[in-house]
């Protein structure tokens, strides 16, 4: 098994030019396509429709190509926001089953896996049916991609549900009551009970450790290597796990790290430094506002800001400080890192072209 | 002559009360002060009132302490804008004249002058009359702060106006026109004389070298040092100098490199190599969208974002990356930096603490 | 006693001209002045510091002319966002104490007074206590305005405190807890409580009849009269109670109705045909987008827009809306109406000048 | 020759549950659907993918109906902004050959008539080039509809290009410059330069009365019936004519009226009292906030607004205003009125359905 990553610029949600020109090279083949990780340039918030653009425009391209039911088993997974100086683009993953194993050496390779768990409830999102459901379906994946242990998964990107009015309006009508009656909070609650099924499936928390309670509650309870994202385009949530495997071939391998607050250049920084004349293929981070209002001291002012949501200040400036380290504007950085990483930080994660392959 | 620089924490515009803590405890005496350079959390556009709330706060704490003529004699400069990590604050400036030369050593140490130029007609502004009375004005604070040479200069800070509504109604009454109709491009172009003026006192530029055409258009022709703020509280500009002297004595001096894009780390990383052990006292930087949509060959998209000006995109950017390197985001960014440094670029100024002092 | 109502435009929150011109000609007596009721023009959320501009600068211009501790008496109220065609300006009352009664007629006048609670603890915000002590404040606003029945009340305006991050901090340190931890989502609850507050004053409501489980919960519990903003700039609410009394004299009263959906063009229509040659002084309303997310049967995207807050929507509606059939902008129209009128509704009230005064 | 105008709510941009629902039912027959006009729910400036993306999902859900030739065929026309009260929605038009004529009465029926211009180069856009294209385009739709006078048209909608930072590049490496280097000030260029096409086709102007200068500086050049729409999709303009005809048959004709300012409410109260018992089908009309900053005499803040685009303040109040007439927020109420009205006003239509029809 063999795994590559190639990313692509978008020059809108719908612009599948640049997929296509790799893919008539040859260097992507759609067959072997498995995922696709996009960054859109809506708000991210509640009303970005450049997500689910960007899903049909490339679903559709790709069932022009392979057909519609092998197109369907692609995870498009977009995640809004393009603030300060990030660049829209789609990040191809592609699996191929030549070169079985890498070989006498034992070294271990990039390797991904997908999986999904059953459509939620209303009631379900944001809370423990939620988190276990999510544990099992990373599990899978980690299965699918084989991975064998948990120190070996290096990022899990999970896209899950929010919850609209008409979600709302269903659950009452049923006589449930839903975790937050709000679309925009809904999106944290449906973030940070995936990150906490991350967690309980890599064993960073136990499963009777977490609760309905602690979902946008208890903060020291979190994943390292969880990121995710809601949108309105799913009731399911879809995962990828990323990490490093002996069964994988190829020159591409993963590493993390965890952000303390959104100007830790740490983790990234030991990262290149540990890794020298590695290639950076890629860099994938989530960005959050500190919800103390406080960063090293001093008072921001992201969550008071009636104009700008607070997720889009803190891609802008997760985003400048990763692509002013790696010296490259197109990489991942999603907002809203509830129980991903500690609060007001978040993971960051590399994947490497060894140094001279 | 001795300069002081001391930064205090704004809670909102009109928070006085971390300067006067400082007052109290002697380390700022207000009737040394000379400016005051703030960030208020507005949106630094057309209506970002913070600036003028935070300017009548200020002057009104001061006049009830040294007198209204003694307080209208401080520089109060309001930069809005402090997007992501980004946090308001006042950098009060203050002059002694105590210690009177540097001693024996002939080492420069920071010193800082003020001046302001006539007001100008609507009709002026952005066009070379703005410009030959803004390099008239550097000159003489270069006089007033004792600097001799271009090159002892790291930080010019001016405040300019804006055209609004009623001044282009004004201008079109008396048959004048003025050099662009809209109210948050005036903005630009005031900025853009203002950096072009400041090009010309410091020999960057001369002055048959720049004309009404230039403004806003070559964008070849900059200055490394200026830092030009809009606003509509004012129809004059306001300039404040920095630089080293040798007749200023203090463990305060001052150096500055240039941005290139929003993200080059280089000059703030390279003024801490060649400064080892000196503190940071503040940092002062400016900020913008490149204007050619793209950074390090990557799409942006904050020159076509209809929600969220460029100027708040990039601030947030430009910020992370500083206060990431110096670990503190209570720094001065400042957004909109047409010809103060090459196009999507800028200056970045610090000023240091003497190791050891 | 005799009110006087008299607007003046505002060119910016801290725009004196045209009242200083107003108390040169006479018209408005600084030393009679109860009251000023002024929208401005910032986002009337939670960073919106127009309006403490605005009180700053009304405040410093009477303290030149009557003393600061006359002014402190005089009740300063903003409301901000003046989104679509409203126009920034400040509405002052003032009472005099000339032409004690109606005289033989009995007629009713119109008549204004104001109060006070004391400062709330932040876990007393949104909630019984302040329903409380509003319902209070506004009996001893009605005693001093002499109005008898609450039938003759038309508008009470309150302006309330809002939780910022400080206060919820406090409260953690004292382990209380608040009724909503998020700082916009206080300004409902403030808001929604101190209406309710007006409505058991009134007799709209018993006060056994509600409790903290109401507020923002029971929308079939509201007054028909109440209007309340909510702002960082107080710690404690103002009320003004407006209504008419044989008490009072002069050409003004007053009247209201209940807009059912922020399209409700009736009861404005209604008054205007009920009081023939009457001149409409000023216009009083509130505006909120529906909380179904539906108006007349269709799906609005005001509570969706993660770019623009939904009170910013309902004001630019229904401002419109009002200002379209009495052909006048200048009009006061506040967002956020929880517990002001029915859900997706709320009061509108006019000023009169009896016709053929 | 008979016009069907259908109505269909849409969830989201991507909605077409409505649509399949008036399919099944039969009140639609997509081989007769000759354009949809689309009011969806993005911002209505440059960055609004929202209109691209149920362009996109329309065309491909006809494409499964009548092949994708025919869906080519159809005119898509998608105005963003729904701001306010307004609410998302598709109204379909549709041509049916049946019943050829009027009958014996004469009496003049809604028609409607379709054409495209050729693709513009970037230079070409807001200048003579395109209003002349746009005026032969109006006259071919004119004659597709089969109205004879310009005096049986009452409204022309008009899809048309922007200027894209990629336009105004190739244009400059073609050596050639554009009307306007600013791609959100482009819109309204090209709106301009559409409505001015407009109103030289329908004889309201001289095609020797306007030339490049006038396009968006002589305010008092406007058609009456102009309703222009600029979006990124498109490199060529789209004319949908809309008026009565004697050959056309049918229930449903048109009307239109001017609004000489944002709350003018008395051309649509006009159309509504001269047509007792008809039922409105729908209102289409135009927004814009004066270009003075001025209405009825009142400074408003719409353009000084560096958090709200202006447009989507204008569709917010205008949209109000008819729909709390007509007691329906699924109304057409499109932005940026240049040229199309006079200034800060703009066209109102209302297709009817006869009394007892």
């Amino acid at each position: 098994m063999k795994i590559s990553v190639i990313r692509v610029p978008a020059a809108s949600p719908n612009d599948t030019a640049s997929l296509q020109q790799q893919i008539k090279e040859g260097t992507i083949v759609p067959s072997q396509v498995i995922a696709v990780l996009g960054k859109t340039e809506g708000n991210g918030c509640v009303n970005d429709f450049t997500r689910g653009y960007a899903v049909q425009s490339l679903r559709s391209y790709f069932a022009g190509l392979i057909g519609g039911e092998a197109a369907d088993r692609i995870s498009f997974i977009m995640s809004g926001g393009t603030e300060g100086v990030l660049s829209p683009h789609f990040t191809v993953i592609s699996r191929s089953e030549e070169a079985a194993d890498s070989g006498s050496d034992g070294r271990r390779a990039l390797t991904a896996g997908v999986a999904h768990t059953r459509p939620f409830l209303p009631e379900e999102l944001g809370r423990s049916a939620q988190i276990k459901e999510v544990s099992e379906a990373v599990r899978r994946a980690m299965a699918e991609a084989r991975i064998e242990a948990a120190s070996d998964v290096h990022f899990v990107q999970i896209k899950c549900p929010l919850l609209t009015d008409a979600d709302m309006a269903d659950a009452r009508m049923r006589g449930a009551d839903v975790a937050v009656d709000d679309t925009y909070k809904s999106m944290g609650y449906s973030r940070g009970a995936s990150a906490l099924g991350a967690a309980v499936a890599l064993g960073e928390l136990r499963e009777e450790e977490v609760s309905d309670e602690d979902v946008c509650q208890s903060w020291d309870k979190f994943s390292d290597v969880a990121s995710t994202s809601a949108g309105s385009e799913l009731d399911y949530c879809e995962v990828i796990v990323f990490g490093n495997s002996v069964h994988a071939s190829g020159d591409l391998y993963m590493n993390h790290g965890v952000m303390n607050d959104a100007i830790d250049a740490k983790p990234l920084l030991a990262m290149l430094a540990d890794n020298p004349g590695a290639e950076v293929v890629q860099v994938l981070a989530k960005a959050e506002a500190d919800p103390t209002g406080i960063i090293r001291g001093r008072r921001h002012t992201m969550l008071n800001d009636s104009d700008i949501n607070h997720t889009r200040h803190a891609r802008a400036a997760v985003g400048a400080v990763l692509a002013s380290i790696v010296g490259d504007p197109m990489i991942y950085v999603s907002g809203g890192a509830e129980h991903q990483g500690p609060a007001g930080g978040g993971p960051v994660a590399v994947i490497f072209r060894r140094a001279g392959a």
